[in-house]
C-alpha cells in the first residue's frame, strides 16, 4: 500500500529527476554550473536552460572543480557536474580543498545506468573490474553528505537533504546521478516548500549557560580583543561579528584566513594577526590582550606564520560551529551563531582600549626610496590604496597570499585565498567562477594574483572566462618559478625553475576578442600609470599584467613562514 | 638482538632512503621522473641528479601522471612524484587509468614527516582534521600495492617490493615518503643483488595438465585463429605471441587494444577485429572460426563496438596473466606465460587458412573520390601509408582512437591510447612521456592525434615538451568540438561547444624557439604536400597541424559504439 501511495501521490505532479535537482539548486541561488561535459552526464545538461541556469563549459574538471570553490565563496553554495571515472576523479584535488576550507559546493556526478551497475558490466570508465563503488568510496572521505539517487522513491527527499547538509556544514556533497535516473519521475509538488536551510537552534538552557560563562570573562577582562577567522566567514556569522564590533567598540583584528571577514577602514579594526607575521604593532596589542575573542579559528601552520602564536588558553574563548570553549570548559554540539547573538544584546558597555589606525601607508623603508623595483614590502600597500569597495581579491598560494596580509581592503571587499589546502593553480580557476559570481551581484571588479608557476597548472581557465565574457584583471607575478619553494628548500635548485612564457599574449591564442589588452609593468611608475590609465581602468575585457619582481624577493611572513616549514620538514 | 643486529649491519654500507629508492627506479630502466615539486617533495628530488635521473617538471600532477603512463608503456616502467595531499589527489585520475589498463607507475608521495603526522598537526595540505591517512586510503584503491616507508628498518624491503609488485602486476604502486625518512638510512648493501622481477613459476603439474588441454582443441579445430588483445602488450607475452604466429601459421588478428601488438605487415595478420566495427571481411572470419585463441582479451564496450562480439565461448580458449579458460573450464592461478611457451613446443603442424593481405589502400568510396574534404575514411589509410616502422602513435580518445582501426601499422609501432579508461586530455600528456622515452629508445618518432576539445584539458603539456626539447608530432583534429559525445548525445547542444582556439600559435606562448613550425591542412593535397615536405619530415622540433576534418564525420566504428552508448544510457 505504501508504495502505491506514493506512486499515486507523485502522478498528481510528476517531475524529472533531472529538473527536480536543477530547480532546487536554482532555489537556493545557483544560477551557473561548473563542469565538463561527459557521455554519463549529457542528457541531464539538456535540464539546465529550462531551470534558469547557465553552463559554464570549464576546460577540465580539477579547474571546473576550483570555478564552483570560488563562485561558492562569493555567492554562497555552488554546483559542479562531472562524470564517472576520469571526470570525477580529476576534480578530488578541487572537492578535497572546499572539504578543508569549508566551501559548500553540490558535486554532481553522471553514472552509467543502475543497471549496468548491477550488471557490473565492463564499461568505458570503469576500473574494468565490475566495481561501480570505488570512486563513491573515494569522495565520501571528502564531502560531508553522499546522495545516491538510484531509486525514484527517496531521490527527491536525498536531494532536498545533499543541498541542506551541503549549505549548514558549509562543506562539499556528493550527487551520484545514474542516466536512467535522469528521467525518474518524482513528486514535484515537493519544489512549493523551500529547503529549510535554517541552523538547529541550540538547546536553550545550554545557550543561556554558555552565554552567561563567556559574559563572565568578558565583563571581567580589563583589555579584551576580538580574533575574527576563516570559519566566522565560512559558518555565515559575519552580521553577528559586525553587530559585536560595533556594540563592543573592541580592537578586532583578523587572521589571514579572516581576511575580508569585517570592513578594514572600521576605527576599531587593528590589522593582520598571525603571530611573528602580524601587521606592524599586532601581535603587541593582541599577545598582551587578557581576552580574545576568537571566532571560527583554523589554526594551521600558514595561518599563523608556522605556529608561532603566543596566546595562552586562559586568555581565550573560541567560538566555532560546532563548540565553543571558555579557557579550558568546552561546551560540544553548540552553534556560536545563537551564543555571539546573545552575548552581543547582553553584554552592555564595555571597556575598550583605541587601536592605532591602519592604513596602507608604505613601511618607513619603502617612504623615501627612490627604486623604481617592483617590491613585495612596496607592491601591497600599494594595491591598498587603488582597491575599491566591494571588489574580489583572489591571492595564489606562494608570495601573493601572504603580500595580502599587508593589504588593508576597502569596506565589503571579498578576500579568496587558500592557506590551509594551498594547492597551486586554485587561485585561477577559482577566479572564474569568482568572477562569473561577481558578475551575477552588481558587476563586483574581480582580481588575481597570482605567480608564474601557479599560473601555469590551471592556464586553460583563461579560455572559459574568454567563453563566459568574463572580465577579471589578472596580475601574474613574474619571478622566474616556484619562489615560496625556493623559501623551504632549493634556491637554485632546477626544479624550482619554470618554461619561461608569453603570458601577455595566451588569452590571444585562447581566442580573446579585439577588446582584450595586455600589459608588461617593470616598474613603480608603470604601475601607478596603469592604475591611472582610463582604457585600463574602464575595460570591460579580460585584462592580463605581467608584473615583474625580483626572483628572490618575497613577503616577510612568507619568510617566516617557509623557514619555520623547513625546520619542520627534517 | 635482531634491532641491533639489523643496525650493525645497515652500518657497513649505509645509505639513504632516497638515493635507495632512486637507484633502484634506475636499475630496472627508469632514466627520467615525472611530477611536479612540493615542498614535501623537494629534498627528495636533490638526490636525482647522482642516480642518474632526470627530473621532467611537468606543468600539474595530472598530466604528469599521464606523461608517466606514456613513458610507462614505451620503456615499460615509470615513476611519478607528488607532494602530500593537493598533489598526489591532483594524479588520482591518471593513476586510476593506469590502474585499469595495466600500466605500472610508481607514484611516490612526498609527506609531512612521521612525527608531524603521529602528532597530527594542522598543517597546510590536510583536510584540517589531523588525519593523515585518508589521501592513502584513496589511493589504496587505485594501486596493487602500498609501500608506507616509516621506519629504516623495512624501508629498502618495502622499496623492493613495490618495485616488483609494479612490474609482475603491471599497475601502479604508491610509495609514501615522509620527509625525515629521505635521509633514514637503509642497507646499502641490498643494492648489489637486483630486485627479482621474474615471473612467479606456474605449478609444472598443472601447467602441462592445461596445455594438454589447450592441444587437444586446437588440433582438432578445422580454422583457428588468434585473437590479440591489451592484456598480451601489458603482461608482455608479445614474444610469445610473435612465435606462436609464426609457428602456427595461424590467422591472426588484434582488437583495438590489441593495435601494436603484432606485426601488422606479416602475412598471417589479418586485420582488427571488434564485432560490427572490425575491419572489413574480418568479423566474417573470427566468428566463423571453430576456435579462438585469445590473449589478453579485454572486451569492454569500446573494445568491442558496444558489445558486439558474436564469438562463442564454446569456441574460445581465454588466455590470461592470472588464469586460463578453455570453453567453460577455468584454470585460475596460472599465468598464460609458460602455457603459451609450452602450447609452441609441442602443438606442432597445424593447418591454417590463408588470410587476405591487409594494407592501406582507400576504401572503395574513396578511391574515385575527387574530393579534398578530409574525411575520416580518407585519412587513416593515408596516415598508414605515411608511418613509418617503430614510430610511437598515440590516438586520444574520441574520433582518433576509433579511426586508428582502419590504419595497418608498419612493423613495430607502439600504439597508446586509452580505450577502457578513456579519459580525454590523456593522450596529450601521455605523449609528453612517450616521446621522451622515445628519445631514451634510439629517436623512435612520436605521432600524436588528438581533438580539439580534448586538447584544451592539458594543453599545458605542450610547454613540458618544449622545456625538455622533445620533437613529437601533434596533428589537432578540428572539428569543433566533443564530436564523439555529439554522437552519444546533444548533436547541436552548446555543452558539446567549445571556445575556439588558435593552436598553430599556442607553442610559441610557451616558449618555443624559432625552430618551431606550426601548419594549417585543410585538404588532402596539403596534406600530402606536407608529408612530402622535407622541412617538415627532417625537423627536429615539435610540429603542431590543425588538421580540419567536418564537425558531422566520424569513422564508422565510432558511429556504431556511440548508438550503442547511447541506448545502454537510456
Amino acid at each position: 500500500m505504501a508504495s502505491t501511495d506514493i506512486a499515486t501521490r507523485e502522478l498528481q505532479n510528476p517531475v524529472d529527476v533531472a529538473e527536480y535537482l536543477f530547480r532546487r539548486l536554482y532555489e537556493v541561488g545557483i544560477r551557473a554550473i561548473h563542469g565538463v561535459p561527459g557521455d554519463y552526464n549529457l542528457s541531464a545538461l539538456d535540464y539546465l536552460p529550462k531551470c534558469g541556469l547557465d553552463w559554464v563549459g570549464n576546460c577540465n574538471e580539477l579547474n571546473a572543480g576550483y570555478a564552483a570553490d570560488g563562485y561558492a565563496r562569493v555567492k554562497g553554495i555552488s554546483a559542479l557536474i562531472t562524470t564517472f571515472g576520469v571526470g570525477e576523479l580529476s576534480a578530488v584535488n578541487a572537492i578535497a580543498g572546499a572539504y578543508s576550507e569549508f566551501v559548500p559546493i553540490i558535486h554532481i556526478v553522471g553514472q552509467p545506468t543502475t543497471k549496468s551497475q548491477k550488471d557490473g558490466m565492463l564499461l568505458h570508465h570503469t576500473l574494468g573490474n565490475g566495481d561501480f563503488n570505488v570512486f563513491n568510496k573515494m569522495n565520501a572521505a571528502i564531502s560531508c553528505y553522499v546522495a545516491r539517487l538510484n531509486d525514484p522513491h527517496d531521490a527527491a527527499a536525498l536531494i532536498d537533504s545533499a543541498i541542506r547538509e551541503c549549505w549548514i556544514r558549509s562543506r562539499p556533497v556528493y550527487v551520484t546521478l545514474p542516466t536512467d535516473m535522469i528521467y525518474a519521475k518524482v513528486n514535484g509538488d515537493r519544489l512549493k516548500t523551500p529547503i529549510d536551510l535554517s541552523l538547529p537552534e541550540n538547546d536553550p538552557e545550554k545557550e543561556d549557560y554558555v552565554v552567561d560563562v563567556v559574559l563572565k570573562y568578558l565583563r571581567a577582562a580589563k583589555n579584551p580583543i576580538i580574533l575574527v577567522d576563516a570559519c566566522a566567514i565560512r559558518h555565515r556569522v559575519l552580521d553577528e561579528v559586525h553587530d559585536l564590533v560595533e556594540a563592543s567598540g573592541l580592537p578586532t583584528f583578523v587572521t589571514p584566513m579572516g581576511k575580508g571577514a569585517v570592513n578594514e577602514t572600521h576605527k576599531n579594526f587593528g590589522g593582520v594577526y598571525a603571530g611573528n607575521g602580524s601587521n606592524a604593532g599586532v601581535s603587541e596589542v593582541v599577545e598582551s590582550s587578557d581576552l580574545i575573542l576568537s571566532i571560527g579559528a583554523i589554526k594551521s601552520d600558514f595561518n599563523t606564520t608556522g605556529f608561532t602564536y603566543r596566546i595562552g588558553q586562559l586568555n581565550t574563548i573560541d567560538f566555532h560551529s560546532n563548540f565553543v570553549r571558555v579557557r579550558y570548559s568546552e561546551y560540544p554540539d553548540i552553534n556560536m551563531k545563537g551564543v555571539l547573538r546573545k552575548v552581543i544584546q547582553q553584554m552592555g558597555k564595555l571597556s575598550a582600549a583605541p587601536v592605532p589606525p591602519i592604513n596602507n601607508a608604505l613601511p618607513q623603508s619603502e617612504q623615501s626610496s627612490t627604486s623604481q623595483t617592483i617590491t613585495h614590502a612596496w607592491l601591497w600597500p600599494t594595491i591598498g590604496q587603488w582597491l575599491k569597495e566591494n571588489d574580489v581579491v583572489l591571492t595564489e598560494t606562494g608570495t601573493a597570499n601572504f603580500g595580502i596580509w599587508e593589504t588593508r581592503f576597502p569596506p565589503n571587499v571579498t578576500a579568496i585565498s587558500q592557506v590551509l589546502w594551498g594547492s597551486i593553480g586554485y587561485a585561477l580557476g577559482s577566479c572564474q567562477g569568482a568572477a562569473l559570481a561577481a558578475k551575477e551581484l552588481h558587476n563586483r571588479r574581480t582580481i588575481l594574483f597570482i605567480g608564474d608557476g601557479s599560473f601555469q597548472l590551471t592556464v586553460q581557465e583563461i579560455s572559459t572566462m574568454l567563453r563566459n565574457k568574463l572580465n577579471p584583471i589578472i596580475f601574474v607575478i613574474c619571478n622566474d618559478g616556484y619562489t615560496i619553494e625556493r623559501y623551504i628548500h632549493g634556491w637554485d635548485a632546477k626544479y624550482n625553475d619554470i618554461q619561461p612564457w608569453d603570458f601577455v599574449n595566451i588569452p590571444k591564442v585562447f581566442g580573446a576578442k579585439d577588446g582584450y589588452k595586455g600589459y608588461r609593468i617593470k616598474t613603480r611608475d608603470e604601475l601607478h600609470n596603469l592604475f591611472a590609465d582610463q582604457s585600463f581602468r574602464d575595460s570591460d575585457s579580460l585584462r592580463l599584467i605581467e608584473l615583474y619582481m625580483p626572483r628572490d624577493d618575497a613577503p616577510a611572513a612568507l619568510k617566516l613562514t617557509a623557514e619555520a616549514a623547513a625546520e619542520r620538514n627534517k
